[in-house]
């Protein structure tokens, strides 16, 4: 497969500067691309390996600068430009319809005649799966777990009872979707009096994913006490998130590696949770909120503001907090000089 | 299956306020329970869901303000009354005592009959798996490992060589129960003078999870380097969380998602550690004591005590800082002022 | 199986004091350890236990004080030594070779006939698995991954198609390796106008896991966009660890539990990254660098240097910052005294 380079500028409505008659074979980062290769710049950090590259072409905004000679391919919004060109190349893995002989189907569950179920995965009584969905080996699908179109369950995904994923939806590897949610009731006397115990809450409720949701590695959404834990259709989330009972999630929403969201708390649409940010539970996070990586969020968050920091406050007076912090060498010092100069001065601290 | 709602607050020692012969059919969220449906309340955060609920009852504690009209059943514990309503609708799963002929129970393995044993587990040899347990689909069980009575390994559980679990434990999806700790002794010089090398210490030992407890998805706890890693009776594990090579939890503890214990660290007895908390090694963590979210743990915590903050200090401290914090840039005008005021004044700082 | 303590300390290039005839049956914890077992003591913390252990000997540091009558083995380099002879006790699992009738090998896969496939593993079109390495039971290999010699992978563990494991490896359970990256282009309009969407990024790269590397239960190693993702050799990482695409990681480094490493990020050789430590995208650790556990990594790190805090910073200027911070109380009381002496004095402040 290969494509003109005038070609590839023509489906991305951008414009060839150089060689359009160049015949693309692949798509390779900077340091690895030959001749017959396009790359991608936009990173300024990686300026030295874009002026250095061997690539045929590369796929750059408008505005940027380059060195004689270089073929590129100019378009606005060139990452997306990039992501669709690459696309062509790498195309979605398409479904081999068909239920390994070393699958667990019950006999109650329904399986789209298109759909591929690999050896050792496990579909549940009356569970569903849609059209050209593909489940890979180890996967588990409860009871009466339904799935869409055109899903991905990468291996040993596990839907639990219940729970509902959309169309075009793709599990990573290990995600567990509708583990029960974190509810105890302290009980200080205990069944029969026998002393105190943390006393279970029934996780009845079940876990929504809609459509165009894609969930990363070993991530885990549990399932509402009662009601639904909802993630937002065209929301993405990276490897090892949490979201816990009854959590909302907006639609296209974007959640960082490692993230933590406590019960209940509902985020907005558009909102961007970068990595490891821990959010209390009961919270409202609005639409188009972003919080920084690290941050340990404990207040609702209006909409369209960026929070950072631990405890989290908005961006700029946590900027200014961490910039007081640094002078305050200085600050003290200038103290000390003022209680020398005054007569208030007390006896030479240790330091 | 349907109660009055007498007979509910006859059950759980509380008192109807209303309506007591009400049918009650199911237990619903204040936003989706319907006339006939039994509903929670105690979180101020959600007084207008609760005013506005078409719940035919809401289960409150006793002090709380109610709009005339409304049926309330009222009791102490609220919380721990309506876990025990919402268990009548919602009773544990029950066994069905099966061997799947697509599981694989080593011969030398030992699995009560009336356990249930699901496709594609895998009992390893000379393992216990004690009645009335379930073991989900991909559930792998390691040589000599137990599991006691009346538990649940969800899919893709798997407790490794040795590893002991009680009575009455649900493991969720993904728990890793006895990989081994992270344990490497730097060898500057390497085998037969080969170049520096981590080399493995032996994680010989193995992990004890008491009765009754509770682990949630996608969580580890390492095998002790020798002896054992233990998690105490009736503690309560959230998703996602790590515990290091002999680590010992007490029991009655609380560990909420994301959580990290390092090697050698012991909590006391009902502990709780909110979500992201992070321990260094070989500390001790005093009974009751509670680390508020994504605290930094490098000192012993006295009993009793709440500490939070990074590095983590106790939690009145800790407000404290935070409060001067906000207070710098005020105090740095002061100081400004103080200077102009009495002739040591500097030059003008650029800002 | 058992030695001469005598025996044991010239193996490690050490010297009894004591009984070198005493005969060493196990290696066990200070507390736990009886007369024919061998212990270790090095951490200060557990000197009384050192004291009170009935241990036959232990293991100990050149300059370590011991009570009388105890029988030690000296050695330079103690911790390293006591590996070694656990090691002796703890020999490493031997494969059994053997394809379980119950795994699911594909026509077109190598597995050397030396290499143990337990039930339920699964090993894709044109994988190959290479001599003595043992796949547990849930182990998924993708079409074409390879896993070199000597290597363990543990129950559920995933190495998606095209990723590349090296020789003497050990997977712990649950691990991931080739799940896609978290690359989506926001694209405003949607196919045909459909409004806002995130446009997968195909991730088409693969993960190069080099010789010698341990990775732990349920961490994450996600595939390239183009090119690979690489854990360097010798390299260990604990659980719960997340390396985003494109991460390089020098060899020899430490990685400790539920670290998280953004997308190009590059580590250097022997970095050391504590628990729950943060880094962002396109950064640079220098090679011997160390990052204090829980730190928030917004910058490049120089090589050999110690850095710590959210955001982080060198050790030194944290710990400044810290100490100052804890002052500031203090600070604010002196300026307060300098207003009243002055006749600046401002309204009473409320506290």
């Amino acid at each position: 497969m290969n494509f003109l380079l005038s070609e590839l500028a023509a489906r991305v409505g951008g414009e060839v500067q150089g060689d359009g008659g160049l015949r693309i074979e692949r798509v390779a980062p900077l340091e690895e691309a030959g001749p017959a290769e396009l790359s991608f710049f936009a990173n300024p950090r990686y300026r030295a390996a874009f002026e250095a590259s061997r690539a045929g072409a590369v796929v750059v905004e408008p505005g940027v600068a380059v060195p004689a000679g270089r073929t590129v391919l100019r378009v606005r919004n060139a990452y997306l430009a990039f992501a669709r060109v690459s696309t062509l190349f790498h195309p979605p893995r398409e479904p081999v319809p068909e239920i390994a002989p070393q699958a667990a189907v019950h006999p109650s569950a329904h399986v789209h005649p298109s759909a591929q179920v690999m050896p050792f995965a496990c579909v549940g009584p009356g569970a569903e799966v849609g059209a050209r969905t593909i489940l890979f080996s180890g996967v588990v699908l409860g009871a009466e777990a339904r799935v869409g179109d055109d899903c991905v369950l990468y291996a040993n995904v596990n839907v639990r009872e219940r729970c509902v994923v959309g169309h075009r939806c793709v599990l990573q590897p290990g995600v567990v979707i509708g583990a029960d949610g974190f509810g105890f009731a302290f009980d200080p006397e205990g069944e029969e009096g026998s002393g105190p115990r943390h006393f279970k809450v029934p996780q009845a409720g079940n876990v929504v994913v809609e459509d165009d949701v894609e969930i990363g590695a070993n991530s885990c959404v549990d399932r509402a006490t009662l009601g639904s834990t909802v993630v937002g259709r065209g929301t993405k989330i990276d490897n090892l998130v949490q979201l816990g009972h009854n959590v909302r999630v907006g639609p296209l929403s974007i959640l960082c590696a490692q993230v933590g969201v406590s019960g209940s708390t509902r985020l907005g649409q558009g909102v961007v949770l970068a990595g490891q940010v821990g959010l209390a539970g009961h919270l409202h996070v609005g639409d188009r909120a972003t919080l920084l990586a690290q941050s340990g969020v404990m207040n609702d968050i209006p909409a369209g503001e960026t929070w950072g920091g631990y405890p989290a406050r908005p961006q700029r007076r946590w900027m200014r907090d961490e910039a007081m912090l640094r002078r305050l060498e200085e600050l003290s010092k200038r103290v000390r000089a003022l209680e020398k100069a005054g007569g208030t001065a007390r006896e030479p601290e240790k330091e």
